[in-house]
């Protein structure tokens, strides 16, 4: 059986672990999930590296939600780099979901993103383990996660 | 027989990948290709990663299509980061072909624009793997992949 | 026995080392402290690794207090981007626990600042280490160390 | 024998390779010569890994002219620090010469400069092979390559 | 018998290594020093590498001077990231000396700056390599090399 991690923290102001949890089992069965919540973001990518070696997961989900300082903005990049470097050292994927703080005009729509988010990256998690010819189909197609696609060019 | 890999996204807006495995089918033979989909550019360094290394790929050519915001130059950042330092764990080339949105004046351009620099990178990729020599010979020409060539400078 | 390590400098302008201690002491028995002090933040990575490699620390508490000037926020990145790395050289979590200069309105806020971050990071340490299923009740809560926190967002 | 590799790039716009395979036979005898041409400066890092694991070269120049606009200084950030990790990777020295397309007033200029700045680091090269002793010896000397030396300062 | 190497640059304007092998020499006996000049700061974490790999340092000094333009901002992040690295993979310390050229307001200033963060520098070495307890007992004492102490706040 397939082993998906999530690896979210108690620095985000939203439950993205959870809207992620929420939308895997809806769409799918035939796996496992292994949740491991740290800090902050820059905590993820050791958190992850630990889902893969120590908890055998196939794939990780990792969620966070930077703030909109540039402090936070040096964080997000640090973490990210971070998690890239994770999926070379052990040849598989983090689909990292980052919402930021500045992105929404208000609280609502802060949270409405975020799950959102989580949730159309839960689908891409799936699809990248069980079903990597729908991605296929999709590729130039313009789609995003969170706000509306923004949909193919054309030429 | 020598392997191609061709890692792109759905996050695109232009299918960059059908241009540029249409390009190497026009201009050579003797290889065989192995499109790997994925969400985003920054899921590209451990698609290439997995192609090299779970697909036995000579080399890879990895197109997107970052977004002219901010974040997006940062992602792109990052994604080019990861790309390079996969190449160095696997002596490997990936030619990275970056369309970014802000480059082109409209979306017909921009259409345009991805399409060409996709077959030209295609070239350079067949020219890596099958015809060093031209690459050689062209060295100091001031070659651009997409609009027209800078040219050299004159002394 | 686990073996907690605290990697702190001498350029810090408060001894956060020893809130840190005081805080882990305070709070929980049965772990050693090993303590290693460096010139500044760019020493800490190493030093945390050596923690690792050499004590066999289970976890590391890295301490530093950046300057206010562009260069020490660059230096404050490059230590941060080190201390992942390290992280995931050695499948162990580091606590970074970074106070900017210019994150508080006077040097009587900013030791308060260094105090009070120092402690409840000391108290994620020990939750990683002793009690990961409290971190995970708290994912998503908006919790910060230092100033007050924010609290999760209602959507 | 030694072997000295000549990493260059088609994207450049002045044949900075052949000045410094010049500078480096005018000067010198008792080595051997690989060159390796790749299109863009990204593509460096793992030409050079190439040139050091495959072709058994002791070091290597790579040579390359980023363009004036923000994305080649990236680019540029890039490929450097992929030059650095391929040195530590190898324990070999690899001599970067960037001519920036804007630290020239006119085409003319850009042309020397990237002539002087390969030829005098072709000798950087000699020295750090066969001569280390008259490196050491201008320790603190302000030295250039291309643009006139700043000199020592006076205490 | 501890070796302490000492990396630095024929770019910089003001013979650092000089002064740091001087004032090591000054303080303390039981060690050799292996000195290693390269042209400019990039070139220094293989430089660091090899005198680690090469030449068994247990420590080095690395001195330089990046300019005043932000390429050369650049060019020193680049090789702090390259220094830390390098300090990760020989689970050695590298004390980093870099003095700006915009630090100081002239020129006699800059040279007082270079010789006396050079001497500074060495003493924090030779703490580290003999003398570790002095660095614990100055955590958190604000202690800068070069310029005066920022001393430690009061709470």
């Amino acid at each position: 059986m397939k082993k998906i991690g999530i690896a979210d923290t108690s620095f985000a102001r939203y439950d993205m672990g959870k809207s992620a949890i929420d939308e895997l089992k809806s769409n799918s069965t035939g796996f496992k999930i292994i949740r491991y919540t740290v800090p902050g973001i820059k905590d993820l990518p050791v958190a992850c590296k630990k889902l893969f070696d120590e908890q055998s997961c196939d794939i990780v989900i990792a969620l966070g939600m930077p703030g909109g300082k540039p402090i936070d903005k040096q964080c997000a990049h640090e973490a990210s780099t971070g998690l890239i470097q994770t999926q070379l050292m052990t040849n598989k994927h983090i689909i990292e979901v980052f919402v930021h703080e500045d992105e929404a005009k208000d609280e609502k729509e802060l949270a409405w993103l975020a799950d959102q988010r989580s949730r159309e990256h839960a689908i891409n998690c799936l699809d990248l383990l069980f079903n990597p010819d729908k991605l296929q189909k999709n590729a130039g197609k313009g789609l995003r996660q969170g706000y509306e696609d923004a949909g193919p060019i054309k030429g």
